[in-house]
């Protein structure tokens, strides 16, 4: 009887790539800063490119900028299995949020190929483009245009702070990547698994080496606007003043006092305030701050949610407020026949596992309505994340890697 | 007899000079954005360097980036009068603060010199570096180094948000004004009369054309940095987050709680807020903000100020807080013969004049100690200022104009 294929996932090769990787928009802090469609994240994607070609995976991307490798399938039309991740970060992230699921996808492949085996499917590892929405918001844009879930017309238009569009960002990725052939958006897809750092406390805590991740919380995402009226710092009476910041802050300590429960399940986060015009001795015209929430439990993240206009309303007198939502998802729950198969690899590698519910947002969750898709975690130490210290070890990778490597040649069929 | 100086003053051409400088950083909605030492901002002083040419004047430029245009005396050895304010704005400023009192005193030599009188005195027109501080903090740099409150090495090293140093901008300057000639700074200075617009809504509602600013109230300013940690939106849980915006949130509400006063004196200003990493699904790890405070009380603005730091630090936890004082000067009184001399010159004049407190601080602040200085303020509509929608009017410029002429003829000397 030959090997199985994940008895030839090397830890030292799956752990120089991540180092390798991290040195592309490198932070002082030993984090990564490689934002959406970036130069930095553009040089990411062309080095995953030419690891794959080591080992003759096939590159490919498309309109969205979803960069893909294929190992060819003995049925070349057959539908391919899926999985990856993003190489995108935030601007002081970490160096294996969204890189690890990348990363071990192709170490998945590079030790099927050095196996000998041939699946019968295709197997395409994938970086999703802007997965974190830090630059461009909201995030999970490539997964969410290659599923169908938006259209490249609806995100073409969306911004950063500097004002470049992500239409512009993509032509630039596009030209940057012009030797890489394009392939068409959307399925058929045979199945989706992504492998992604557990980001927060659970595995390592419980000692267990995978996560076979059940579902992914809900998540609604806000912008308020609020209008007051600049004026001068030392002569404006207060009481006739408009001040923008001033409203803000009411506005977050009510939301934080509404959001507030006992059980600390709500996870409530204003992560971006801009100011302006944001002179020490101007009373704030306006301000724009971002709201992330998220819930396991849709009626409660519904409910939640919805009283947020309300209460930033109550609150903005004598300025005004608007109150936009930019994205409503719901929480979902993966097929428990694709969690299966991550539970049997891990029993047949000898590698422990626990059943774990995703708190944060993933590429899968555009995927599962396409295909059947499903996440396996690794254990992220103390649960820091989007954080430039994030840190796991280079055995946690490789056990994952293993049993990603079996769910793989399970799916695309050996 | 022949006829006064200020019997020369054009309204016309008073009107056209602040039209055409506003033209020099225009923004859209009618304001100007003309922030200390950027290209606008030096093209200001090369206007006003070529205007002041047309009709003699002789220009000079200090280390310090403040600009002067001479009018000579017969005694060209005695200490000179200096009258101007500023061209820098806020970023989203108005046409008339700072430039009212540099075209205001470029029309009063004008005058005296198409009126035939050489003044016995040298008489400088000025326009001081960096008053408004919103590009580099504090403000005023120009007039505190002139008059020698702070040293040069000490603001060289002051960087904007885009990291470029005041050092590194004073060299670029010079570089641009290379031809005009470089002065000593400081003194000996005779006198110092400066005009500005009220910034304030008394003149306009008690229909007084001329303020004789009595004194400037005290003003403190400082940065507080708040140190959190950064972590995931949907996976760090509430309790265990150090989220620096909502520490920022608590400390602002107790702070403007603290300030309140029910008659409204103390200006308490919170202009400038910035968030990092400031992605919407990040925890924010560090929070600085700016406070602006001001009261005309030296007692109660020393005990304000001084209630600062700890009211931040009980509202830290779990962050951690650090408060820098940026600036501290108390309120200050100009001398009655000085405030005398623009009384007499209104009322000779026949133009309407009262006693007002400057709620702003001013270039005059600094002038204060090193000679004999007043100011005197015209009406600005509704007292809106740091806005695009500032606005005076043309024969309240020019009765301004008439009365510091004659207040720079009395102090030069006839």
């Amino acid at each position: 009887m030959s090997k199985r294929a994940s008895s030839y996932v090397s830890q030292q090769r799956l752990w120089d790539r991540h180092e390798s990787l991290a040195r592309i928009g490198a932070t002082a802090a030993g984090g990564v800063n490689r934002q959406a469609l970036s130069q930095e994240d553009i040089a990411a994607c062309r080095q995953l490119i030419e690891w794959g070609k080591s080992f003759g995976l096939q590159p490919s991307r498309d309109e969205v900028g979803n960069i893909f490798l294929r190992l060819a399938g003995r049925d070349a039309l057959a539908a391919p299995v899926i999985s990856g991740s993003h190489l995108d970060s935030q601007p002081t992230g970490g160096k294996y949020d969204g890189a690890y699921g990348v990363l071990t996808a192709l170490e998945a492949c590079q030790s099927i190929v050095e196996s000998g085996i041939q699946p019968q499917r295709p197997i395409d590892v994938v970086a999703w483009m802007n997965e974190e929405g830090s630059r461009f918001a909201p995030g999970m844009m490539g997964a969410a245009v290659f599923a169908g879930a938006r259209g490249l017309a609806d995100i073409e238009t969306v911004r950063d702070q500097q004002g470049v569009s992500v239409g512009d960002a993509l032509s630039n990725a596009k030209q940057a990547l012009i030797d890489i052939p394009q392939r068409d958006l959307g399925g058929p897809v045979f199945g989706y698994v992504e492998a992604h750092i557990e980001q927060g406390p659970l595995l390592e805590r419980l000692q267990k080496t995978v996560g076979v991740v059940s579902g992914i919380q809900g998540k609604r995402t806000f912008v308020v606007n609020i209008e007051g009226e600049a004026s001068h710092a030392g002569t404006s009476l207060r009481s006739e003043r408009k001040d923008a910041l001033l409203a803000a802050v009411r506005m977050i300590q009510a939301l934080t006092a509404r959001m507030h429960d006992e059980q600390d399940i709500v996870k409530f986060t204003i992560g971006r305030l801009n100011v302006t015009p944001n002179a020490p001795s101007v009373v704030p015209s306006s301000v724009r701050f971002s709201i992330d929430l998220r819930h396991p439990d849709s009626a409660v993240l519904t409910a939640l949610g919805d009283a947020i206009a309300g209460i930033c309303a109550a609150h903005a007198a004598p300025c005004k407020v608007r109150v936009e939502e930019l994205s409503c998802a719901m929480s979902l729950e993966f097929p428990q026949a694709m969690r299966q198969r991550i539970r049997d690899a891990a029993d047949t590698l000898g590698i422990s596992q626990m059943e774990i519910l995703s708190a944060a947002g993933h590429d899968a969750r555009y995927l599962h309505p396409l295909c059947p898709s499903a996440m396996l975690f690794i254990p992220c130490h103390e649960g820091i994340t989007h954080n430039e210290s994030e840190s796991i070890t280079a055995a946690d990778a490789a056990d994952g890697a293993r049993v990603l490597t079996e769910v793989l040649v399970s799916l695309a069929g050996s």
